[in-house]
């Protein structure tokens, strides 16, 4: 596997992450990865264990080129990823449905992005303890101080995976409908149908005191 | 690997498929799992070559226990994939954000099903063809027959992937905020935040002609 040069604003290039199809669509650029795994909570993780892989849905997040997501201690995922195991986390975000005038230009808009590393156990007492307020403050700002206090026993029961990015990519489509010319006169709709995730209104917890409102903190989670 | 006896309406379990974290959120009912699959457009696919683990999103869709995929003859996930190859097809869908009094008990609410099988290409013509309309008439019903024809040279651009399920598990949290039980007093909000998927308004090609409306037949296409 040959890495090209290290340019900072780029991950290397290898031929684990190097774009074969549609290559136009792609980049190694730092900031259009990092856009990509920070606008997601949601990622999938792929690992295998004797040889099968497992793709299995986790919440991550990330600081600088290192990503974390966490789990129980007993986890069969965590506990396998703990060693230093290659793994691929991956987020994607779907974006809009493309219908054209034949079935083989239909595409959907999207971004993704796809990281290598090396997975491995967060095992020292202070960097696990500020990722599991990590965990709950990058998520929702500042929250971690209102909370009860985070029991010994709670963090024994906890593993923080962290997998310093390797190789990373980013693949994006977001474009209108593209149709080969002779096409474009097929009487047949055609358009984009834009994908959105959006938030509800807040349930409050239903033994919820009746004095406590929803906190200024987490206006950015109104609904829309 | 011990498969337990066989149920109809339910997938068998191994250790591959075997629910060890919170079991009681899982099923290995094949309604359940169907209903996550179908739900859902976006997948994402785990598969090793040269024992680095690869997770790459794709749009899939489901036919009885087989679940089908489709890209490109020079993709490299699918002619990896072609030989018959083992993989985990995951879907998942993030339903809502759920905010406990303690860092420990902050969840979301979910539904994901991983689906383990050896994918193999459908080289048969005719399969493949009704494959082909499928991936359209699937997700937009009657459709390809308003389309331009699809030609010879744009099937053999294309690949298709089967992989028959042969082990599936569903997992599911749906539920309110699970404090323990003396934090219920402990000053903070808690509650849930709902997560959903919703669809914008249509952009119609800007090279539509202007005559062509929005297709009734996508009436469950329309914004929300
Ligand atoms: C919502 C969504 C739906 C999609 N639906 C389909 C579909 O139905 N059919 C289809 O063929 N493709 C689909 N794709 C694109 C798909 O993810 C792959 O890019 C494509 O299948 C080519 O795969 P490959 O292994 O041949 O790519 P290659 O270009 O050979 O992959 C080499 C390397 O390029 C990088 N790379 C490839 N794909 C991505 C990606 N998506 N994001 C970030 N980096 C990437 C990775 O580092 C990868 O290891 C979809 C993507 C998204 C996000
Ligand atoms: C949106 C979302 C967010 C999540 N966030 C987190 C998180 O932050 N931390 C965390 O620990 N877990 C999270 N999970 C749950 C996660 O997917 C795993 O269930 C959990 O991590 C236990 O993994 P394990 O390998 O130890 O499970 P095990 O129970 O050992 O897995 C054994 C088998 O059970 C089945 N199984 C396990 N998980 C799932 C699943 N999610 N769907 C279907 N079948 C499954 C599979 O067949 C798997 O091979 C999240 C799930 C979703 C959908
Ligand atoms: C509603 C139906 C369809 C949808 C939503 C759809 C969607 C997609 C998407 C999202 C991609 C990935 C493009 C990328 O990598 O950026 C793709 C690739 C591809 N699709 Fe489809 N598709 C559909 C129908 C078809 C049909 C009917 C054919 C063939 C007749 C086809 C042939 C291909 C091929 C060959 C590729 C690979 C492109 C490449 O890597 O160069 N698709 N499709
Ligand atoms: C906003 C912050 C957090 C969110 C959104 C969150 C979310 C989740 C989710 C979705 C799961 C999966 C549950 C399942 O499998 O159904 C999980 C598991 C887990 N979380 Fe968190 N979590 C957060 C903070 C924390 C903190 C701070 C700790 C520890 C102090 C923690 C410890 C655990 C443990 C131990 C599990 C495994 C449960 C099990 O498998 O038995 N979490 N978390």
């Amino acid at each position: 596997m040959t890495v090209t040069d290290h340019d900072p604003t780029s991950f290397p290039v290898s031929g684990r992450n190097r774009l074969r199809r549609l290559h136009t669509r792609g980049s190694f650029d730092r900031a259009a990865v990092y856009a990509v795994l920070d606008a997601a909570m949601l990622c999938h993780v792929a690992y295998a264990i004797d040889g099968q892989p497992y793709c299995t849905p986790t919440l991550h997040w990330r600081e600088g080129d290192r990503l974390y997501w966490h789990g129980s201690s007993a986890s069969r995922m965590l506990r396998h990823l703990a060693g230093g195991t290659p793994a691929c986390l991956t987020v994607s975000h779907l974006d809009g449905l493309v219908l054209a005038r034949s079935g083989f230009n239909h595409s959907a808009n999207y971004r993704s992005a796809m990281c290598f590393g090396t997975a491995r156990i967060l095992d020292d007492p202070d960097e696990k303890a500020a990722a599991l307020r990590a965990v709950v403050d990058r998520l929702y700002p500042d929250r971690t101080a209102s909370l009860r206090t985070v029991t010994a026993q709670e963090i024994k029961a906890t593993m923080v995976i962290g997998m310093d990015i390797e190789e990373a990519s980013a693949k994006v489509r977001a474009a209108g409908v593209g149709d080969d010319e002779e096409d474009y006169a097929h009487p047949v709709w055609a358009g984009v149908i834009p994908v959105k995730t959006v938030l509800g209104a807040a349930e409050p917890c239903v033994r919820l005191d009746a004095g406590i409102g929803f906190p200024p903190d987490l206006a950015s989670f109104a609904p829309g």
